[in-house]
């Protein structure tokens, strides 16, 4: 008899998302001709910058000499792009090794699937408010065993952030075994500095723990003292893995590319204490389970290297940058609170009015006519709270705001 | 302290492949001058077909207008995709809905992947000769509980495929709960068909297990009575997952596309014997752990549906298949057993010599300049055998034949 994993049956938090889009479904079908502002998607506006387009169609070209894939077809990823991406840690005084890099099919794949190259019985710290797939790659590998129902884990923690610290992640008071954060933080948007994140690195080390960094939205730091790598930090190639995604930067659904740094100095333990190198598990796992990123995408991010690349990246983010100090500026000046948007898309604020995070979102749907993100979604404790990511057209964001103003005077 | 999953510590066939790897990189450095002749490789020699290099065009010139992606983008997969797949199922007389169907960046990553939907006590027939992912996958997943050391698994029954049986699996006398098959095989490149698919999907049937049917190949099957899906087969669509490639037919490092199939009728079952929707536990995998594939590579698949993109495969396939006749009558005049060659790429023959697969293959390499795959890769028992693939340049291959003809009448 085939067996299910039972992990599978219990709750998951994405639920949330399926919800939303269900609502926003219904909206439209009753409203067909209402423009909504989408300030709730990942997925981008803006065209691919044109030094991709043109590297793509090159390379299709390039199709034409199947020895080109021969020459680079390796399932950790392609020379030409691990090379571009070695030298931009360089220029951060980062020095890291070929081996360290795997490229990945953007970062949700190996923040999900690192669980599986690690004990069981690790004490796994997540963030609150998290995305829901932190959560649920937990759950479902197993880890989450069920102490109060559904929702209470005894063997994950939920590191509160809150309007106390500013919705930045605290260390745990407990001790935890691996440690996931993302820098700047995914929906809160706030971002921890150097000396924040030394207390991690100096936790880590202290607890022979394992910090998952997810540095998918670093090009939208702004700030000198945020680092744009966790190895910035003196120790953190001893205890960390970095992973990032191009996705994240120009266009999700296009394009699957991105890449994860396990540095040979990593070490994760056996349950006698020996010393294990991360990276040589991990090698196996990107062998044995994925089929590495296609020889065509990894060409196209290798395009936003280029010196033309680079500053049509920098102009897209830039536009995004902006589009989200507008809804911050704008939040704020309705005498909200309001977090993140400085350094990073992603703007999170108190929902403004004795509401939780599903009614407001209605009434902003049937109201101002916007898409949020619900702060339920990041758990249950963030119902008071709603997050707006700024990858949007700008005139449909000035809309949004302007629609939205309008509303907040009157019964908002 | 990080814990390691020490499943991961064990041993890994994979090293076969780059043993190989290894000894051919030695030999060319000894030898750059020589020209070697790749039998070995699942990489393509021939472009990719003019109707996918138009259509990625056409897709990469889409990208100004992101309503495209915007709309398309589901991670199970495009609907313009899943529609094509859907007609080429009703072709063949097997109806399945929309919902049945995943598109996913390669078959490899699903075969290894859904032991993670599944519990961890199940009993896995895999055959034998078997690519050596198969294996891997179940003892990294801690489904390998050792009894004899690091080659025998006290819950994985290898089916011995051997020349009494003409190398075709046959169904284990234990009780398993879940069975791999690929058809056509997947390096021996022996078929089974209607007839005896029946059997499997019976025993299935009757003892409640899961079939995983890799059909990666299917594209080579010529004989009318191989089914092209396991579907065809009554009953089948209760206790089968299909998986298939396009990679496997159009270049693989260059690609990244292929389709799972969870039929809604699909059922698994939890320890106290309720029964499960296998489909909607694979949609919470696929949403929670895979970014799916991307908008490019999806498009450059559906071109393969077209007319002409329908005759551009055909006579690839074709070319292959002729390459796949040419080795294998080959061989047979030199009077070796050999298998496969027919509905499949693959060729698999006994070496016609008293050699283990690794002189041969070293043999082989300095004799005949031909790279091949050593039998002992499939495991241990099959060191008395060699494969061949036929995915090569016309030319190279009817010169390695011509060369292995004069050594063999040398010294092989």
């Amino acid at each position: 008899m085939a067996l299910v994993n039972e992990n599978y049956l219990r709750n998951s938090g994405l639920h949330c998302f399926e919800e939303a889009e269900k609502r926003v479904n219904a909206y439209k079908l009753l409203h067909p001709s209402v423009k909504l502002f989408c300030l709730d998607n990942p997925n981008r506006s803006l065209q691919l910058i044109p030094e991709i387009v043109q590297t793509l169609h090159k390379t299709i070209d390039d199709t034409i000499n199947p020895e080109i894939f021969r020459k680079d077809s390796s399932i950790r990823g392609c020379d030409f792009l691990i090379d571009k991406i070695l030298k931009e840690y360089r220029a951060i005084g980062v020095s890291l090794n070929k081996e360290s890099v795997f490229i990945n099919d953007g970062s949700n794949s190996d923040i999900e699937n690192i669980g599986y190259v690690l004990g069981r019985d690790n004490i796994i710290a997540i963030t609150d408010p998290v995305h829901p797939l932190y959560e649920n790659a937990a759950i479902l590998s197993g880890r989450g065993s069920a102490i109060g129902g559904d929702s209470e884990w005894s063997n994950i923690i939920r590191i509160k952030c809150s309007e106390e610290n500013g919705f930045l992640p605290q260390l745990p008071r407990e001790k935890a075994d691996i440690l996931f954060i993302s820098n700047p933080g995914n929906v809160t948007g706030t971002v921890l500095n150097r000396t924040e994140l030394k207390k991690w690195v100096d936790y880590a080390t202290k607890n022979k723990s394992l910090i998952v960094y997810d540095a998918s939205y670093k090009a939208y730091i702004k700030e000198g003292d945020v680092p744009k790598s966790i190895y910035e930090i003196r120790g953190a190639k001893k205890v960390a893995v970095e992973i990032h995604s191009f996705s994240s930067i120009f266009g999700s659904s296009a394009f699957h590319c991105g890449y994860s740094v396990f540095p040979s100095e990593l070490q994760v333990y056996t349950e006698l204490g020996d010393e294990v190198s991360l990276n040589k598990l991990w090698t196996k796992r990107v062998v044995s389970f994925t089929n590495g990123s296609s020889y065509v995408m990894q060409r196209a991010a290798e395009a936003i290297f280029s010196r033309k690349g680079k500053s049509e990246i920098a102009e897209l983010v830039n536009y995004y940058s902006i589009n989200a100090s507008l809804i911050r500026e704008e939040l704020l000046s309705f005498g909200w609170k309001v977090y993140g948007g400085v350094n990073s898309p992603y703007i999170w604020f108190k929902i403004p009015v004795d509401l939780p995070s599903w009614k407001y979102f209605t009434q902003l749907l049937y109201e101002a006519h916007i898409v949020s993100i619900p702060g339920i979604a990041f758990g249950d404790s963030n119902d008071g709270y709603m997050g707006f990511s700024a990858f949007g057209d700008r005139t449909d964001i000035i809309n949004a705001l302007k629609k939205l103003k309008s509303t907040q005077s009157s019964n908002f």
